[in-house]
């Protein structure tokens, strides 16, 4: 009867097709597929505006979808789901080289936007690997190798359109860079996946393409002297864009699938942005206090080509370390502690590794406090994911001692559930399900994420 | 009686002292004093927590208190409220040089927090001016001279604790330097005006003190020529710390009221952090763009005592400008629009200024694209205040029409509340009224402030 509703008012935007229902049924990781009952194609904020009424009128549950990256099944919908895919929203709606911000639709993708931007000299810096779309990368609180020096989704949406339950439409903020003007509701649809309203509109800072990029790697006998180098260097403030850890085991993986000779080390990759003096007093800088705790093999560049053979062992890696293993699934671990617990939390993650006889090399944003331990599901084999889980379970349990978190960039989806309220505390958690209550009282907006029960 | 339950409960903390009650009654702003009924000096998270637990069940009014350095209302009572002064719990509780970051109480004030940290080699950024508390400038959202380079409150508060109005505590996130773990609740919190809950606790981001800071003056003929040198600082990316603009009556303001001999122009005022070497090079740059613009006069050093003397224009504007009307109380402006409105909306203002004959000299954050018309009124004048407040509309409206919104950094306060609705539209509004009843139903928490009506 829904499908009926959303089939009177949106006409062909509404799918019911099996082959793109069952796309539409997991994103990228291990957790189980769930079949939407219906895809609406959206084209515009009204078309979203239109579904949403539609859906709460009938109480049935709704999921926004943009590239299917997410890694916690943060767009997998629940039974009975209709599921909202923004992908057709893609245009850039405006960009200003003044401001340096940008204007787009929740369906336009990375790549599209850095390949646009570039005409004007522009880039934007988040990224999480993945060819996500903004929208996507919004809702999740995403981040990656650029947020030490530019931050994460959460430093870098302005404003954003929203359209709530209700079919109402919120535009969250002004263009000016800065406001104190009411509550931050901004800042509260960054990271509530899709949970609290669909996003339709983003407004973006931007930076200039920066005029030399110097890239350099180097080794280090142990995690522990690659990390305490990294302390230094961002306590000297010395200018990083991306400070990345591919640890040994990582490194040996990539050896095997890349064909590459790197040295049996735990590697450091790091990336400079400015100009031809500034990235070579940087880069002269790190190299310093790099080698005083213990690295080696230094090596740098500035020319494209040869940057991004340098970082290839970064880009390869999580094919590389998946690869031993044809028909599994990511199983992700994200979590993420205060620099100064770094290292104590991946030697202990290591060890655990070494005595549950997990095949789990790791890499980390290390200038975040942020790794992942790379491990690889096959969705049907049902002990090895228990193993994992609790492997898992321990993992966010040290994170946490350490005054971390479960998740540093991907979301809590439904991976991360369990452990929000071991996070933050029940009360904290109340707050955020009352807040649901109040923007979403029928509970309709992607049920069953974030928090583990409303109302 | 519920003074009567507080003093069973909070002894010799609860006072209705009628200087301290009239010291409570107003902040540095022109608005209506309004006595509370008493005031609780709170000495710990559980002292909020009873206050909160009292009142809750006796509906009366809470108003959290820190400096009363507030310029919109932001901290004056209704009628019948309870006052809850923080400015006893002023601890610096942790501070890590190797995460950068410290925790410390709401009561914690701005130079006496840099002092502390300056034994780390280290320093908060924020600086809005006044000695304000820190939990009083999370509160309102503060920024000032420093955002630039360094961010607002909003991106620099990782972590809250808070009491909500039903006595409960939250801590809003870990201290992990990122995180995607729920709701983000620390952001909802900052520059909320403590109608959400109150803050007990921060944990903030800090940075290490510059090797360097060198200062730079340079004049222009135009508002317009200055920031159209701003613009292409910024967009350049040319590091500067601090970026502001005094207009040429608040020069002459400023000659007058500190005996200077400032050439009557508009006058840039510049701020760099970094090395010698990088320092040198951002300087240059900057002066290069700027006298392609029309600046002249350029003037810097790298010495502490010369630099506070090229900056007094800055520091003493603000008197300097007041000081004409030896009885008068701010009347706050604090409209921020996108950088390339900027010029176009000052000189309209100043147009406006000119027109209805009103003097207002203006300093300017100008690289975030915020500016203060430095207006005074005598409380008592009311033909004076209504003009002020017509000349005020106009100002927020004009801000509105470029995109740009009614304060910057100092709240909503009783000041800005008219414009609420007409910045961010009705349904932006309802969804922060929804949040406000879902975590105050009884709407205690300074009831009169940021929204206008609930319920």
């Amino acid at each position: 009867m829904v499908i009926d509703e959303l089939r009177a008012a949106l006409g062909e935007k509404v799918s019911v097709n099996e082959t793109i229902r069952e796309h539409h049924s997991k994103d990228e990781s291990f957790h189980t597929p769930t079949m939407p009952e219906a895809v609406v194609f959206a084209a515009c904020t009204e078309d979203v505006a239109t579904t949403l009424r539609i859906c709460n009128a009938n109480l049935t549950p709704v999921v926004a979808w943009g590239a299917g990256t997410s890694l916690e099944g943060n767009s997998t919908p629940v039974g009975g789901a209709v599921t909202l895919d923004l992908s057709q929203m893609d245009k850039i709606l405006r960009v200003s080289s003044e401001d340096l911000d940008c204007t787009i639709q929740p369906g336009v993708r990375r790549k599209q936007l850095n390949e646009y931007l570039s005409r004007y000299g522009l880039f934007f810096p988040v990224d999480p690997g993945a060819d996500a779309t903004l929208g996507g990368m919004a809702s999740t609180g995403a981040s990656g190798t650029t947020t030490v020096k530019y931050g994460a989704m959460k430093q870098l949406v302005m404003s954003l359109t929203v359209v709530t339950a209700n079919g109402e439409t919120i535009k969250t903020s002004r263009r000016a860079r800065k406001t104190s003007a009411g509550y931050d509701l901004t800042h509260l649809f960054v990271g509530s996946e899709g949970t609290l309203g669909v996003i339709t509109e983003l407004t973006l800072r931007v930076f200039g393409i920066p005029e030399v990029i110097a890239a350099a790697t180097m080794q280090f006998d142990s995690v522990r002297q690659a990390i305490d180098g990294v302390i230094e260097t961002i306590q000297l403030g010395i200018g990083v864009a991306r400070i990345e850890l591919v640890d040994r085991d990582a490194v040996v993986a990539v050896n095997r699938y890349s064909g590459t000779d790197l040295p049996r080390k735990d590697l450091l990759l790091l990336e400079f942005h400015g100009t031809k003096e500034s990235t070579a007093i940087d880069v002269a800088a790190a190299r310093e206090v790099l080698e005083r705790h213990g690295g080696g093999g230094f090596l740098q560049t500035t020319d494209e080509a040869e940057r991004r053979k340098l970082w290839q062992a970064r880009h390869d890696a999580g094919l590389a370390c998946r690869a031993h293993q044809p028909n599994g699934r990511i199983f992700a671990t994200d979590v993420c502690v205060p620099i100064s617990k770094l290292a104590d939390c991946i030697e202990q993650t290591q060890q655990d590794l070494a005595d549950s006889k997990i095949y789990g090399p790791l890499v980390g944003h290390v200038g975040d406090g942020n790794f992942h331990v790379l491990l690889t599901a096959d969705p049907d084999d049902h002990e090895m994911i228990e193993r994992l889980e609790e492997f898992h379970t321990r993992l966010v349990k040290r994170s946490l001692s350490f005054e971390g978190t479960c998740t540093g960039e991907h979301g809590i989806g439904v991976g991360k559930i369990q452990y929000l309220v071991e996070e933050l505390g029940v009360s904290a958690v109340e707050a955020m399900a009352a807040i649901k209550a109040a923007l979403d009282p029928n509970c309709i907006m992607n049920p069953g994420k974030v928090i583990a029960r409303v109302g």
